[in-house]
């Protein structure tokens, strides 16, 4: 199969199905009803199992449920429905099943607003525990991301989350599904996979939850796993850092606006570009990487406050300032704005 | 292993682990909490999962899912948990999921009340669907039909709830777990576990939610199966039916209570006895075998209307009067008030 | 205002607004949207509530919660989200908080199907509590019951559950909301009010759950209210029983069906005519008045096993049969089938 | 009433019923038993509601629901039943409904396990969605804050967060409830108080969730709203910041941790201390007061990893380095592990 012009939801799909997804549990939520309407036609063809829960809540628990039997399982959302999730997800982190969530992003809090947006990824439970996260920035690496998600979850154990921003799902895009990553061969067996006999059964051992002192496992999960992971994660893409006049940092479908900022940008400064690729582990080397002759980073993110940007401010160190680019009161950020905010720092910033 | 004295919970996980079950999960509810703290302990030593729930509504989603992913799975219960339950077990219903689930009943509605009692037979849905209810009248029953539930929800791809009041859960009585029925040879394959590729992907077809209809799916359960289990499943004991003056009906713990009340009986009238063993298919046959000499059939429950009774009433079609016996401001049901009710029942109707 | 043509579930909300409702919770779902639309939109306009919930899980215990607040609070949902519903019912049973909840049905178990149905008797909790279930036959009444149920639901002090049918639902007739009952009177204060003081605290008194027995106040309800809603909200309509050769017993659009098929049956024979209006109280009086002439009772209803004929039974209690009529492979009831039922019974049980 | 000697959880539901609460709903969990324990004792006394729901996304909604009726009111919980509210919680920051929310930490993610612990600080939504965020230091402290914090809410129309440590809820010390912070007397009317009629219905219009848009009630919260708190709440306790060449920060009991432990240090090096009373707004303040010559920041918490360590390097903004201290494989967090630390980085910064 060549390229295919398909959407991003459709590909969140097609990307599970190629990785050998056996089960998808969830309810239907805008803006990513693509991707169980795709999955409950194809799955039953390929006798795996296709169910929609009666919410998120029950969705995420039979996740939970089949990943202890076993199963390379996933669900997906938006923020209502992952902030329904965030109990179940915090005791996959806590026993350390694997399991893919996707979550297409709309605004919030609460029901929130059906328009595309950035804003979960605070939600994330992102520092109350540490799980991988990723970060599409186009439909090919949706693609990409997706179907590695299920290799990183049975690699080291954890849950894994695909932070998808709405216009991701929406965007059609040509996609080549031959150009999805290798599967990895590294992983481990599952010992908890029903195995009528096993002398490894510290999984659920720790699972006992009446009393026993979760040290032993936590320091495991801290001391070698969070290390291997940081090391062998983290991705992120990046240019021109060294000698910048000005740093744009962004990530998902902001990014791309901020590429587009920097192309049509009139000027003789440069420009560097960082895009990170995961939010946990957040890829701190290109930040250290910014040479002396930056001014400022900006970051645009499509939401009114800012979220990633805590996590840039913490990586930059105070090194130099931090701005916030975001929605307006005429609409979500666009690439228009970020031109308009570049030009206004770099006036303001590099004289 | 000969005969041991052990607790009527205890025994429970001990069938259930026998029968080869891979993975519980629940939330701890009074009176069965030793359920899953003997699993707890037991479930890990042999490489399989407990895992404990946020909430019953999280724990039966976790079945379901772990069902799906081909699993013999479990939780077990009260009736709030069996409240939060419902829409879960009526999900595994439509789709046929094999599961066991173990209602250890206290008196409700709502929170209710710690006290053991007989409140669920009204909320176990019988009636709305049908899944097989299995009714154990002591505690070596109880073991035999928590082991033979994971037969019949295999078998017969369904739901099978085991409703034992909460007696019987704290009773410490002997058992013979090598007495424990043969394990069925019959069970058909799952086809929906985990295959890479099947023919038979009605199970899965049939859960896509996309708006096609439920007819076929539903007259095959109705048509086929439901009259196969009502040939195979129901079950009952019964005795001195035909020459009876009246006749006593209750399961459970009231069933031992009214048949210690026929022995403590100083009449010479003839009192018949019919212990439903399934709740649904409810046992018809023996209350047709009543003969016509009998003068009213007496339903002990502990409770305070009645439940199991409109069952009955419906069974003896007003071929004489049905009477419930139940909890008095005082306390539960106990024998003595069999006893009493039997007498003034016998003074009234046997002139 | 004279009579208007306007939608079943219009009526629901625009009776509710008559009624004084104070928030409206709930979470949409097919056959009823209608309902939340109009509230959502009128609501507002009078400075009260409307929210829409997360899940049927969460709306009903937001009732609950503005119900202890002292507020005249509704929700509205079908089959798969009454499930959810029912523990927090069965809490607002036991602590007996007035709300009104409308059921407009559509096929089951579990996310069911969305055709209009008649599926929820059994699931309706009754049985296992008692609380008012009111059944609506046409759209006037409709219009009545609900505006009524708030009055019910405070004077008793209890949950009350409006069984709508979904044919009633999506149905347009004229309603004269000039015609709704009357307001009752003799209201009780309701002294959990958030009242600073209050020495009537028993409601909540009754509602610590650290270990108090609930005897006394099961007591009151059983012995002093349950009686009395049998006496005062007990509601049928009947016609032809003395002297009827079969009678039909049907609720909600299975009544409608009934009636016309009585109108175009082409029969000497008498058919008498039963339509309970309330599912509890059950309306027993009616099947003593049939008279001895009678050789069954036939039962339409909008499903396929039958649900309220279980309580047929319990009434007629043998002094002839009952049968049930129901959906067939080709579709739901329609008149043409009880027609034919009709005839076919005649013609062999009325020789 | 003199100063009494009482236990942080006893004293927490004493300054709630001080504060007038209407109703509490919520499910119990450990270390916070006491405040549901002592409220249903109380709150029925007082003609009031005490609710014990069957799971914490159960009493979440409940409170919702109150609020929504214009009741003061409130739960309590730790970790993992906040996980299950934060939905709710979410959804009363986007409806702006005053609430008051106690959360008695303990460890995590998960279940976790019943040690008391600082680990819900990226779990409280914090970044997401901005809710006031109160960070009682001793039991005396956490009564103003629990009583303060109704009348924050109703006056910002917000939930708010009151994040007390599980050694706070569990220690005993004296406190004197004449010392309550006085009540505020600007609060605003609640519009949407179940007023028959109202021309300020913005809260429930803006409730409507079939498509508007949600720009005009965001802009109000976030352009005038958010920057009145962050003017009014902003909360903090400090001291030797200027000249310090060590500044300890640290919030809850691992303050007075840092406290006890800059008592117990043998240097003649100055210490400075900075304790953030609230989370959101977190006191920037302070952290710029901190004088060229401190070399260092130091944030003891009672967790492995750190949490609020982020928000202080954001503070911070890189002008001296920020060390976590935290937990350790023998036990958690102590004033020793706190000596340790600092004599450890005075030896290597403060050459």
């Amino acid at each position: 199969m060549a390229r295919v012009l398909i959407k991003g939801n459709e590909v969140i799909a097609e990307a599970a199905l190629r990785a050998d997804v056996d089960a998808f549990f969830g309810y239907p939520i805008t803006p990513q009803n693509e991707v169980p309407e795709y999955l409950a036609r194809e799955l039953p063809k390929k006798g795996k199992v296709f169910l929609q829960s009666e919410s998120e809540l029950a969705g995420i628990n039979m996740v939970l449920g089949a990943s202890a039997a076993g199963a390379r399982v996933m669900t997906s959302s938006s923020g209502p429905g992952l902030c329904l999730m965030l109990e179940a997800i915090s005791s996959m982190a806590l026993t350390r099943l694997p399991a893919v969530i996707i979550d297409v992003m709309r605004s919030g809090p609460g029901a929130g607003d059906l328009a595309p947006a950035q804003e979960d990824w605070k939600l994330s439970g992102n520092g109350a525990y540490k799980i991988p996260i990723l970060l599409p920035g186009n439909v090919q690496e949706l693609a990409n991301m997706v179907y590695e998600a299920f290799d990183i979850a049975d690699q080291y154990g954890t849950p894994v989350l695909v932070l998808a921003d709405g216009m991701l799902g929406q965007m059609m895009e040509p996609v080549d599904f031959e150009k999805l990553p290798l599967r990895r061969t590294n992983l481990p067996d599952k010992p908890w996979r029903m195995a009528s006999v096993s002398e490894k059964g510290y999984r659920t051992q720790m699972q006992l939850t009446f009393g026993k002192p979760l040290t032993e496992f936590t320091d495991r999960f801290e001391n070698e796993t969070m290390p291997e992971i940081k090391k062998n994660e983290t991705r992120y893409e990046a240019f021109g850092l060294e000698d910048a006049d000005i740093v744009v940092a962004a990530y998902g479908t902001a990014a791309r606006m901020a590429k587009a900022a920097i192309k049509e940008l009139h000027t003789d400064k440069k420009i560097g570009f960082i895009r990170p690729m995961t939010a946990w582990p957040f890829p701190e080397e290109p930040f250290r990487q910014i040479g002396k002759s930056c001014k400022a980073v900006i970051c645009p993110e499509i939401n009114t406050i800012g979220q990633m940007i805590d996590d840039v401010r913490i990586a930059v160190n105070g090194r130099m300032p931090v701005y916030h680019v975001g929605n307006t009161k005429t609409g979500p950020l666009n690439t228009e704005n970020v031109v308009r905010a570049l030009e206004a720092y770099l006036k303001e910033e590099v004289k």
